[in-house]
């Protein structure tokens, strides 16, 4: 494999064959893909956006949920490093006769695929693969429980737009309980230094703030120190950091929340609570958005809003672990 | 970019960033098309048809409607042109969380698409995206508004078979009413020259003939003069260019149509009416047919017939497009 | 177009444009098929898998039924080669408008594809397609009816691994009457000389062997002469290689099975039985498997299975058929 040409880091090695969450990976990690994901955006910018670093190399995304953002971004990620993609979602393939999620790996394993990019709404499906399977596996989301890559990227952004995360205070307002975005961010924002802080309507925060069951993972560790609150104003105050979740509708049907307007007025992400944090404060959100319940159409498009950055730096981030992952073998 | 060697035009150039609709689109502009599409032509017919002109581009298609030939003749110009394609549908991606289209085109942007070609059932839905966003939006049918790039090949196929547009009399016979494809040749074939006569039962002509409030888009101009005739010998007599539209099953439930059989035995294109046209007219169908309804399979098939040539020549026009589109930031 | 470099056979040659079945196959023609695969898994094993034979080739994979292995398989084939590949599934394609297959068939081959691996529920699609189309057509399993390329895959795993097939004793246990991949595989032993003893209870084992009315094609020969047994033990007793096929829910509907624990205790390939096969026997699966309902599990995954080395030699084998189509026209 030729090696992509970066000044910073010559020899990027990332000890370890699977991305499966945040939870275990340490700063020096962390920052290993950062410089990555440096060349890579590098290389996003050029008029001709394709190198052939990943040449012969195949990277197979399995969908078991619906995805725009991930799935496209994975697919743009591996294609710009020459790689062959090959897509696998539920209503198209075997999964329908019922094949267990093992075999199925097994099966995509001995095809020859080198990376398996796995979202699955079961909480631990990326670690049964990954137990099972040689290949590379990244968790692309699974249940509630972890989305390293969007984590990473959020991480990425923040380090880009603020030049660093030690010390900073970062405010992830919403569905904190069943948000594996929050989740995994938790992990690497505290990892690096950050300061967290949940906050949502107690029905949405975590009781007592352990995970919920389905999001335990054999041998994974507690979640790092949390503050968790449900007062906004109190949540942004002097936030260096804001990051809005989505509310899904499903919740309302659930009864934990009594309205969207409800929601909306007392933990949307206005300009008016905006001017709590700190000046020049970022907005994140992980997308799609409910503009108007969870934040504001002025907020989500403002000149402090990093939403788009986000979505670019998504690919680069994903290009610099295909790139890690395939280094291994090389 | 690597210029594709043409000798007619080295430096063809499309004063556009977006193809909407063949309302605004100059005879010289349509022309241009016609010599990219040349070109393009050639390339098809190599035994190794493959060129790296558009190397590190990205085609993205959102398709929110089902397809074959559109979707697969842009992903085959995009993939033949060297460029990287990528494929999102509405029941695969996270339009079934409720992303407004906007937002899911920004996303698309961010991830570095190049050009979208979008297909929708609402019309004016690529409008809206092209107005928001700083990449190509290519119109793949909007509603029973416009298929822009289905009339080019038109154009194309009957400029090739018959040498010139100037002057024909074009007979366009079916369900005019919601055909995106008449209207929009429409457009196309009155600037190059043509003489239009649109034929179909009264049910599905356009009441006084201004478009359909659906069919309406901020700015567009009023559509061009046109011949309405419901009796389809009229229609043909005489005609240079028979095209026969597709009767969607869909307007016997709506009431517009007795049954298919009555259309059939009123407006079929058959032999025996199409011996009322000039000898050696051709006969065209944007497909997919319903043969033995709007077409009798012997007119289909028969030596008039260019209907496969509609296809492949569709390619070829896609690939002219999303050339020129690109070679504009090159 | 490029050849590859295989010391064995640098002129390979089938003398078809299509692969329909295997009845129609000599030995010699499948031998040119192992030996082409052999070149094609060298490829599959190195660390760059990638080489530029089908460059300019369109591989356009039709898949009316749900797959995994068999479409990936394709696809992985076509990306390794340098081919471009489009998918086209039901649900997303214009085969929700009713287009004729025929039609859609001829769509395909005039946007210039070379290859159309098709997969159908009806048995005989391919051979129709067959008929009125000049580009090669692949059959990826049409109804009950043929599965060559599984069966080219199981006979070359055969031949890898056991060094021959002339004289083996294979038994093939399970849905015979509803099973292509037995149908196919039937052809292609006992063409290469193998004894094939088919294997399940009554009602699904063809009645008085032909094969039922829905698979017999215009055109097509007999089944060979086979040896059909109701009994496991007496079907397993010296066999040199044991397939054991996909028991489908919808048997114990259609009233053909009382129950998957009844067809698991009298059929399931286990340890015990597979005592009576020869030492060393081979166990095959086509896949997906019911572990514990046709297989065991630890015959499933022991050291006689060698069920993920017919998934890695179906890429090879796919390969090969490729290449060779396209080397008719090169």
């Amino acid at each position: 494999m030729r090696a992509v040409q970066t000044r910073e880091q010559p020899q990027a090695v990332l000890p370890r064959r699977h991305i499966l969450d945040l939870n275990d990976f340490t700063r020096e990690e962390i920052e290993t893909v950062f410089r990555t994901t440096d060349g890579m955006k590098e290389i996003l910018t050029r008029q001709i956006k394709k190198v052939p670093t990943l040449r012969g190399k195949t990277v197979l995304t399995l969908f078991y949920e619906a995805s725009t953002r991930t799935r496209v971004s994975f697919e743009q990620a591996g294609k710009i490093l020459g790689a062959d993609v090959i897509n696998l979602t539920t209503s198209t393939s075997s999964v329908v006769k019922g094949e267990s999620l093992v075999d199925t790996g097994r099966t995509l394993q001995a095809v020859r695929a080198d990376v398996i990019v796995i979202r699955h709404a079961s909480a631990g499906a990326p670690y049964l693969l990954a137990q099972h399977l040689q290949c590379s596996v990244v968790n692309a989301g699974d249940g509630a429980h972890a989305h390293p890559t969007q984590a990473l990227l959020d991480l990425y952004t923040i380090r880009e737009k603020l030049g660093r995360i030690e010390g900073l205070k970062v405010a992830i307002v919403g569905d904190i309980l069943y948000s594996r975005v929050a989740r995994s961010n938790l992990w690497g924002l505290s990892t690096m230094g950050a300061r967290v802080v949940l906050c949502g309507p107690p029905p949405l925060l975590p009781a007592g703030f352990p995970p919920p069951a389905d999001a335990v993972v054999a041998g994974g560790p507690a979640l790092p120190p949390v503050t968790v609150e449900t007062d906004v104003d109190r949540a942004l105050d002097g936030a260096d950091v804001v990051m809005a979740l989505r509310i899904q509708h499903e919740r309302m049907k659930g009864g934990l929340l009594p309205s969207m307007t409800e929601y909306a007025r007392r933990y949307q992400v206005t300009e008016e609570r905006m001017a709590r944090a700190k000046p020049g404060a970022l907005v994140l959100h992980p997308g799609p958005m409910n503009e108007g319940v969870e934040i504001s159409p002025d907020v989500a498009h403002g000149t402090q809003s990093v939403i788009q950055e986000q979505v670019t730096n998504g690919v680069a981030v994903r290009m610099a672990l295909l790139y890690l992952l395939c280094a291994r073998e090389a």
